[in-house]
């Protein structure tokens, strides 16, 4: 097995996604000032799960309308454009498509700085700040330079290793198709996500193959009465439970701090499995064709 | 193996959801009459793929706020019962939870009843007429009497079988996640449905580990340009690739075709893996902690 704490562990690393992960507070662009309000975001791809931190409406009469255009889904572009377009709010397109007025280059990551630029432009420095401060926190105990027994994304990511991960985060839903795409991106893993009524799919989704395939890890993302139910449902039916509790603070603050440490974990899982963390070169015929 | 042409492979039915599955449409609560507009649907559990496949607003001021609670999932019912009381439209329960206005009970066939109610109590007759003939339809070629190679679903359920169904469905999403629900409750099985960004998921998540596991059926619903995207895509990367055209009609009559389809589907994976395809004592403990 490849071990974390030594660095030709880290030669897949080509392109160096362990300094993007490092310096990604404070990075993508910053807005002139703050757009004038009511604020409306409609989004694909990398924007999504920014848009869903948020929670802004998908639609507002005037004020302005993000248009959050970072992936590469057939038709949804053209269509989220032409009713953007629809409106009278000023429409201020962002992400890596032709034509945007902001923009953030394609990558795993990205979904950060989409977050920053709408905090910025939406007037909301000082959630920002705290989300900046929960990721620097991560960071000093989430990199290579951390040793294994200390690092709790290296933890994680030997647990997933040679297993199938099931994200399960009750406290914030939208964070579990995050995590599947930061599993798959970065660490070139299949992945699994309940549906909305989780706790019967745990029950009843286990019975018929449990002695076949790939063992399960669930990772438990957040805390509270579902994950401690979740646990124990899934306790006798899975290969190993890891529990991810939040750092203190605002669900938004706690939600993108759970989002880095998997980004780290993804990253490390990678690497245990010998593989180049970034997804530059296998994206690339994606952007040609869409 | 075990053979669905066979009586005795149906042995382990022992509630007889066969029996529920053939004599669907038509069940469920009927409405007194119209209920006054605008309508808002606010729904967990077994309602939501109901409330998603009509798309009424979860929000309204006046008029009827449908509250759909048929599920077990913590703190929600209460949450958007507290929500849905402090407007001024009139509240309606519908469900399985105490104190309901129009009782459904529990059943893994549920989602039609719920979109069946919605559809009469806000005088969509036309649209359910449309269903319902839909379903017939299926019906007539789905059935246990019609042998495996005329029986779309129980050729499904072959392809399905020893293997990991990965759901797409990009012409209406929430569709996989009704699919995992059906392969979970009724199958008893696991599946896996992709995140927001499908395209990318399927060109990364499959690398690292693409020789080993359990095989994967990849199951394409609907067709167009995302279908045949994905399905140049998986082709060389799982064990299976099974596309699923819907029958012609309006985009919710074909949904909830796909829907019917693959709950049969589920009934006869349950059947080859030899496990009783209802899940009535499955939850029963779930619904005395919740």
């Amino acid at each position: 097995m490849r071990d974390l704490d030594r660095e030709e562990t880290y030669l897949v690393d080509r392109r160096g996604l362990a300094l993007e992960l490092r310096d990604l507070v404070g990075t993508g662009p910053v807005p002139q000032g703050t757009y004038p309000g009511p604020h409306g975001v409609l989004a694909y791809g990398e924007g999504r799960f920014a848009a869903e931190l948020l929670a802004f409406p998908e639609w507002v009469e005037e004020g302005t309308l993000f248009l959050l255009e970072g992936g590469y889904d057939l038709g949804e572009a053209a269509a989220m454009g032409l009713l953007a377009e629809s409106g009278r709010a000023r429409v201020v397109r962002v992400g890596f498509r032709q034509g945007v007025d902001v923009h953030i280059p394609p990558s795993p990551l990205s979904p950060y700085r989409y977050l920053r630029f709408l905090l910025l432009a939406t007037g909301q420095e000082e959630a920002l700040k705290e989300v900046d401060e929960k990721l620097l926190e991560e960071r000093r105990r989430l990199g290579p330079e951390v040793p294994l027994e200390e690092n709790p994304a290296k933890f994680l990511a030997y647990t997933l290793l040679e297993r199938l991960p099931l994200f399960y985060s009750p406290f914030f839903r939208p964070l579990e198709a995050a995590a599947q795409t930061l599993t798959a991106r970065i660490g070139k893993s299949l992945s699994l996500t309940p549906p909305f009524s989780a706790l019967e799919f745990f029950l009843t989704g286990l019975e018929a193959r449990h002695e076949q395939g790939d063992p399960l890890a669930a990772v438990l993302l957040g805390g509270g009465e579902a994950v401690a139910l979740a646990k124990e449902i899934l306790e006798t039916r899975v290969d190993a439970v890891a529990e991810v509790p939040p750092p203190e603070g605002s669900r938004l603050a706690q939600a993108v701090a759970l989002w880095y440490r998997l980004a780290w974990t993804a990253y490390y899982l990678a690497l245990l499995y010998g593989v180049d963390p970034s997804d530059q070169e296998v994206l690339e015929r994606l952007r040609e064709v869409s």
